[in-house]
């Protein structure tokens, strides 16, 4: 039995840790905290939760996070950097699920997120949270970058073609599409369903946050300098990512669909959480709605030099709550997929 | 030509009044107010009004609202209250569609809004603007309250039926759905597309603003004590109520289906904008989309004596927009149906 | 370890079947039939299912259906009451998802159905399967006839109210709302996402098959004769069904709210899926999404004499094979809750 | 006053058609067909029509075609290249709404429809509908093949960069986003709104029947070989449709943001329906429903190599019906904008 907390805790990816911890009996929820609703039941914000939580939420300044073995957060950008320094000091593990501690050029992540960083140093120890690329330095990490959502699905969908070295990574484009909770729970017109139902659209095309963090991922990936062109768009659904990457082969390469597809296999073989569909079926995102699992599919239409690859994540799983617990997971020595088996729910 | 201005032009009925004014000929808009957006284009705010609209919106200190022939107020309620009076003494017709003049009663207007009325002599000039009940009243009105969007369904559901004296008066239910778009264009959480898509409720079961407003026009037409129960619930659309109405026949009335759906035909059979449908067919809330129609059905199931009436409008259209400029032309001699004869977008 | 076994699994119904059995470690699924689909993969059919499920869908002809010891029926009507029989003779116990055994009265069935019944002697052999009313009969059954979706919420919405006698039960009410999924899976056009997106209706309003089925089961809880006016609507969602019940309190009957609460809570404090939602609190169908839970609010609106009472859950699991799962469970000698205790998915 | 009629009018087109042109007093509908339907009065399909369509449907084999100046064929591929020939030999004006006519090539065409093309000779005589390359072509057409929904967007989108020649058409790409009326309104499991809404994802990424039909336009306006990597998906919405392009500059070529965004301007500046958004505006597709514009907005991000064009349309509108109608206005010699200057529906 492990003692967690979650800090910031009356957001979508509060709730959705929440659904995915409570029903387990190898972890003990020790508090919630969230400023805006400190002394109210959690599950009078959440009816769903009502009969599976007693909790009420914790003021952030009255809590005793030394009592955790591990702390999420869940808060806006620029929180974790300030308070999380403290408990990891007290031999508390971190799961940030902000993006505090993705980015590992200090400058890069100030110019993006227009802040100063507090706690620089941590960015240096801190290990990128994507289990199908730093697993063993995840296990003895004492502190975890979750990644973004998009970073996870754009990334592990472009994963096998550049570690085989077999596209130009000067030319990669990501057409990446997601539901309106990858917004979070904040009041805003544009995520009114008067306005964004019956509706789609583009957005941050200029330049995404998330842009960087794919950037450095696949840099990391193919030990070669990166350009990305990152589109994403708001869908009119709740839940899911669908990304449709798009890479053309390197001059003088050639890889048919068959082979792309053995390729793709072979190295998700062992991933628990990332499913190469057959050859022919395309990934949908109500397909993995409610489950920790990235579905891919790769193909090379027309027989053409264009490699595309599609992709879907729930981005409140495996974009955000379900790899925080993945994560967990590892760093506690912990089955790997424990408490992440549930099955999707369709339709 | 008449010279018309818009006070509060930047939510949802704004832009329909624009939608349905600019492309007439006999309207000039003269002013667009809106406080927060003071300075800005018109379009900026609503794209789909580019090349159709030159106009910025205004600051409410420095428009010459004498210089109109009418002007519609699109504010939350207790604005109109405080600025109508000195428009309507200066000569210049007004249709209000917030609440401030619906309700003749004073105190009950005062209870239920939570405000001190500060023009109470224009409440008992004002007419309220329901054409299929007042439309005579309307055309030599100075200041026109305009129906609520529930009001406007359930009044004229339940009109025939209230008016031939069928029904108990004391046994009234109306059981309605409401598309978000009724919510306005404030930022609000439970309106957000992740609340309220894939999502049913209910919600001001225990009293609902709109319940005095319709029991007032229900006593109007059948001179008898009203108990209405009044269930709104919010539907995941943008645009369309549809209201379920329920009516136990009077004790030793009988009247069989034909004989209701003759009676709602003859009531209705002169009305531009109310359509009663054949036996059999039921109303859709997508069959009126951007129109000005109310469709109804009238059933009395398995032969027993309960009378079932089924109503659909556009909320925005004859609920609110739509039916402000039904008033205005009636208001300023022009054709009743004039700009309001555009057809429902279906799908 | 128990064996089963699911007739017609291609559709909503038997997915959901699959959702909430592959998990279970205490039961075998023997096989799922399709005519369409025989031969094929299940994972095929439904994505979602891939890595937990190995089955491919069998031709009802080749299976042998007693190496089980229950079998589902997820069958259009008219179906189960041709097959059935053999099972049960061969000492196989059935939960039957259709229609097929729940009404007693054959003429009422056929009449409704429009089918002539050819097993009626194991219509009075089968126990109705609302546990909430028929546990302990349920228990010990051979046949259970699954309960309707409306008819679950709205026969539990009421139950209190005509335990205690409180009501009018010649003048009730249940404008009921259901999501798409209770239509089922069949191609057609009304429930395309082009025609029912966006849009709201009413069907069914002069006479719904579910209408016998409720009046039975009203009748049979109040002891008394049954006028129940339903109106089913179909909401622009997938799952969820929300019923809002009326009844007049009986002449000479006074009982506040407050009574009315504590009567609610009193009767279901014991049940595992019905919740009781504090006063001031209405239930939502996206509280319940994915759970077996039945969610009720119980309302006097303005101190009047008309009981309002709100009812939501999920059709296709408590509304259907969830509620198939809790009777299973209870036959079969398990834990009436077990497997049936996942969260719901919000939002 | 010109006689029209339509051939197939029982799909989303056929009533989009009607929406248009029965507000028309210089238009008369002389018939609309519907073999399914024949005998029906049209507003019963489409309740939306109810007071202002008084037309049945007919039989296809008993109308007069000859009576009309111009015949819609709203069919499915292949029935067009059988009956439009005998209308054209008898001096009707032909728009084919559907495939028939669209690809020059009658070898391309035949393979990627699977048909045996019936009257190649007038595929040579046909002009491609697109008004804003073949204006003066059509205006003297007596058969016009409407573009596709898809095509029409894809080729606005990328025609300024093709004509200036500013890009690499050996790597286009085309992601592509359509609402599910673009499938039509016959009934099919994939797009039951069960099926389809909460979800999205790709279909026909190997090979779409749009690809060629788009790679013919875009030889035609860069008079280069074209290689287009085209991917739609499904969105979960009724109307609409987003194509983000993607188009690398040519080796030596450079052009800023600033630069590309007066090209589009200026390219467009006197096309009625298409609308160049200014610089940091990106589209939606909700900007456009029920109106025949395209909007569209190109970006440069990261001041890297890969221009990005954002367009979207109503499908069926600009995508289908509208355009249809601006031909006929070409065509018949009338102001190529009648009937078409309604504004969008929104929100």
């Amino acid at each position: 039995m492990i003692n967690v907390g979650i800090i910031g805790g009356s957001g979508y990816t509060g709730v959705e840790l929440l659904r995915l911890l409570l029903p387990r009996t190898d972890v003990s929820i020790r508090f919630v905290s969230s400023r805006a609703h400190a002394g109210t039941r959690v599950d009078e914000q959440f009816t769903s939760l009502r009969g599976h939580c007693d909790l009420e939420f914790s003021d952030p300044a009255t809590i005793n996070q030394a009592e955790c073995d591990l702390v999420f957060f869940a808060t806006p950008n620029g929180t974790a950097m300030h308070q999380a320094p403290a408990l990891l000091e007290a031999g508390v593990k971190v799961v940030d699920l902000s993006a505090d501690y993705r980015i590992k050029d200090i400058g890069t992540w100030e110019r993006w997120y227009g802040l100063t960083h507090t706690s620089p140093a941590w960015v240096e120890r801190a290990v990128y949270g994507l289990p199908e690329i730093n697993r063993e330095a995840i296990r003895s990490a004492d502190l975890v970058a979750n990644p973004g959502c998009y970073p996870t699905t754009v990334q592990l969908g472009f994963l096998p073609l550049l570690e085989a070295g077999l596209v130009d990574t000067k030319s990669l484009i990501a057409d990446a599409k997601s539901g309106v909770s990858g917004a979070g729970r904040a009041a805003s017109v544009p995520t009114l369903l008067a306005e964004a139902s019956d509706n789609f659209k583009a957005y941050g095309v200029s330049g995404h946050r998330h842009l960087p963090e794919i950037e450095q991922g696949l840099t990391f990936m193919s030990d070669s300098p990166i350009d990305l062109t990152f589109t994403p768009h708001l869908l009119p659904i709740i839940r899911g990512i669908h990304a449709t990457l798009y890479a053309p082969l390197k001059s003088g390469v050639s890889a048919s669909e068959e082979e792309l597809q053995a390729l793709f296999e072979s190295r998700f073989k062992s991933e628990p959480f990332v499913d190469v569909l057959p050859s022919g079926v395309y990934p949908e995102t109500r397909s993995v709605k409610g489950s920790n699992t990235v579905r891919l599919s790769v193909l090379k239409p027309q027989g053409r030099n264009t490699v595309v690859v599609l992709a879907v994540e729930d981005n409140l799983v495996k974009g955000a709550a379900g790899q925080a617990v993945q994560n967990m997971n590892l760093m506690m020595g912990m089955e790997e997929t424990e408490g992440l088996q549930g099955l999707p729910l369709l339709p």
